[in-house]
């Protein structure tokens, strides 16, 4: 297999209008509470005191961190502070609970008290969602690492919401299966953050969403109520399916403490292919064909365009996989229980695509080795766009027809405003994603932050996106980063009935303030 | 493709403990309000008058069946009873819709007045769940039916939720894609009524179920409120994914309006074998053999007792497909993009299973017909299960491992109390259902309709069921049947929180009263 780094390296020294901040020495992380002037502590949350720690203490032993009795700002910081190292909080106290009960008691008291409190799973995301702004309570769930049953007949896992992503997929491997999500922060990210930020990857397209793989959750409210819907059913109609409010919340209305999901059999042949194509028409025409083809063994298909393909070639020193330049390129991987079958249908499709001129020159993997050469040039894009010293980043979900549009009108309007090219603050505006899930990622490199390079492209971008009925966020979440744009892609009615809902499971808003909707 | 009339058609002509009436003509429809005396009318509700027929005339035109005005009762019998002829209601007024500003005038008029009403989309339920109890006004979506795009590039189709299932999957297969879903009453049953029921069917084994697929809804809330997430993106990362509520809510709290659905590329080769095994234990083996070599063109693993395989022969005056009789029979399709590859996976696998001795004998059917021959002898068996004048039917989700011990046990019960066998109530217990999806049917076969039959099987099933982790209706929901029995399928808390969810959008209860949870 491959190796995985793919979008969730992206936010590593990135900027964006909000951090504006990717010439600072990343050892020096800004409080987010100076980076965000406008936000203010809810005055409404207590202040972690003694009194609050006689109750944690004898709850938790020594699974707790203490910064209110003792100073351990250092032992505090990673806790603090995300792993991009954009984001940085003021808690004083970290509670590891090891057990669902811990986890009702720990809410409970905090509910009771109106002590704010953040859900921390493997703290890998992109969007500031699991660290705190200021000192609300840090409730990490590294210590629920338990594998709690796996059926090979039915291919269901169930597990605490705290193993992570890599050890749940080793173990169903260990079991002829494949966990249904793949990404890149794998050897970090827990599953329970998984599920609680709707984590889409690399697996996507072939095995579907979160809300089609996890059959059941376990959950604790905001008022300690243990919402136990840990159920390996497939099918079960009775009654509403609460667990689903969950999947993607964020911890915002409860903290997912255990995880049951299907899963498939693992692909025992995988195959690469690597093209060049001469427009998006054309992208879209292979795109068609893949999928009719390849139908059932097609596992992935990724666009790069020309420009991202260059980049990354100049950033890795890496020569060209084909022999001409193309303005696009996609990656192609099959995934099947019969290698030479799929082998077959490969060359079948590469074969038709080539005839009938969709696609103007390709290559096929011969080896795993080549394939992960192949899969360089699809991963290596996201760290070759900071090259130059700076990268604005979205992650869009775009009508497929439309998709690479605002790539081609983002240069067009660099090129209006004279901001692109030699000495400029532009280098190149690049496009590439998951064409089959509709998601691109935007970027523009630049030689550094600036305010006109901003200000040319947000809110521009978002409103482009929300009048092509796109996400501002295909699969990163809202978090902090995102939360001022979310009314680009939900309504006014949606913003409400969300905000209803908040209100029901958290009406003390406890619940990681400051961030979601 | 095979004729298509699975356990839909199963209600036709059932007993069970609440109904308790195969024995009566079905011409003679008993009011549900008798069959079930310990239900009242809610007082609560307002009585639909002359007043609210001038609100509804000017705003429906001739889309409306007015009772209160004029004598229409048999233009009124068919919205008032379901199509397995068990339940009836009082409805004096029927309301057509064509759009979603009429469905939102018309709830949130109903709302205001708190007339009670019921949302009805093909009337095919199994649960009495689509058609009113006392006089509650049936909002009828047959007017909404048009497809509203389909984008054969990303397979989503978008549509009025009364666009009937067939007709949507014809349309989807002119353009090579599959609907997600396939069920026995898809002539006539709606793709809102689908999806507002969480309906699993045929083809969730491959395609996986409504929560993933479902991409978008447009829903009315009681109030009026349009809630307009028809969104057609596969990944969506900002807010609480309220959609997902109203799938399976059965028309609770929302009205469906609007589906946006993905679909895959149609398979172009489909295969179908039969054979017979010596053990529920050789049964599971064969399963996993078939996840593991069939992996990703595997479509349909079915289960089939030797019973139901003899009481299917017996009533359809068939011969036995295989030469010796097994205590165990299975079915297996696969479909996919090439019928060469798949067919040499379906061989490599049958050698398999017959070398190890997990399969006694089996056969592959060599074309189209044959495949459709030996669906019949899984289709079949839930008419055959009438043969002896009644039958009582129980749809269970069970853990695989388990899946098939109620049977035996509930045969043991009936060989125990000296009900079974020749001259008794009782003829047979059979068993069979969806593998891949661990769904179980479970059919007493009975002379006709028996208190002490009855007493056996009640609260019994559903307290084994409840002990083995399962759900007391794995596909068909709850309606007005099974509503006494969610308790044994969901904790009191679940219940709490379902109960709150359903106040926090219905608070007058005006929607589908008197079932669900």
């Amino acid at each position: 297999m491959r190796t995985q780094h793919d979008e969730a390296t992206q936010g590593k020294a990135t900027t964006s209008a909000n951090s504006g901040d990717q010439s600072r020495p990343q050892h020096q992380i800004k409080y987010t509470s100076d980076a965000y002037p406008n936000l203010k502590r809810n005055p409404n949350f207590k202040r972690v005191d003694e009194e609050d720690i006689k109750f944690f203490k004898p709850l938790l032993g020594e699974a707790i961190i203490d910064g209110i009795s003792h100073d351990v700002s250092s032992d505090l910081q990673p806790y603090n502070t995300d792993w991009m190292k954009k984001y940085r909080g003021h808690t004083r106290l970290v509670l590891k609970p090891d057990n669902v009960t811990q986890v009702s008691e720990i809410l409970k008291y905090c509910n009771s008290k109106k002590l704010a409190v953040v859900p921390q799973g493997g703290n890998t995301g992109l969007v500031g969602g699991s660290v705190p702004v200021y000192d609300e309570i840090v409730i990490n769930l590294a210590r629920m690492n338990k594998i709690r049953s796996f059926d090979d007949v039915s291919g269901v896992l169930v597990a605490d919401a705290g193993v992570v992503l890599q050890q749940a997929d080793e173990h169903v491997a260990s079991h002829k299966h494949i966990f249904p999500l793949d990404l890149g922060a794998k050897g970090s990210c827990q599953i329970g953050g998984n599920v609680a930020t709707n984590a889409g990857g690399l697996r996507l397209l072939r095995y579907g969403s979160m809300h089609g793989n996890i059959l059941g959750l376990e959950v604790v409210l905001p008022d300690g109520t243990v919402l136990d819907d840990l159920g390996t059913l497939r099918k079960n109609n009775t009654g509403y399916d609460l667990k689903q409010l969950f999947i993607g919340a964020e911890g915002t209305i409860g903290i997912i403490t255990g995880v049951s999901i299907l899963c498939n059999q693992r692909p025992k042949a995988v195959n690469v292919a690597y093209f060049g194509l001469e427009s998006y028409e054309k992208v879209q025409e292979a795109y068609k064909e893949a999928k009719g083809q390849l139908s059932e063994i097609l596992s992935a298909f990724e666009l790069m365009d020309g420009a991202s393909q260059w980049l990354y070639r100049r950033a890795a020193g890496k020569e060209p996989l084909l022999g001409g330049d193309y303005p696009f390129y996609c990656l192609v991987e099959t995934s099947g229980s019969n290698s030479e079958h799929d082998t077959e249908k490969l060359d079948k499709f590469l074969e038709y695509v080539m005839g009938k001129e969709i696609v103007c020159d390709g290559i096929v993997a011969q080896d795993e080795s080549q394939s992960q050469a192949i899969w360089g040039y699809r991963e290596g894009v996201s760290e070759a766009s900071q090259h130059w010293g700076g990268v604005y980043k979205y992650d869009l979900s775009i009508p497929l027809a439309k998709l690479y549009d605002i790539v081609a009108e983002t240069r067009q309007r660099f090129n209006d405003n004279g901001l692109m090219g030699k000495g400029k603050p532009v280098v190149d505006v690049i496009g590439y994603g998951h064409m089959g899930d509709s998601n691109l990622h935007l970027n523009v490199c630049t030689r550094g932050y600036s305010k006109n390079v901003e200000e040319v492209l947000e809110p521009w971008v978002y409103e482009w996106v929300s009048k092509h009925n796109g996400s501002i966020s295909a699969e990163h979440g809202l978090g902090l980063a995102k939360k001022p744009y979310i009314r680009y892609s939900r309504s006014e009615t949606m913003m409400k009935l969300m905000k209803q809902l908040k209100d029901l499971y958290d009406p003390n808003g406890i619940m990681n303030p400051y961030k979601y909707i």
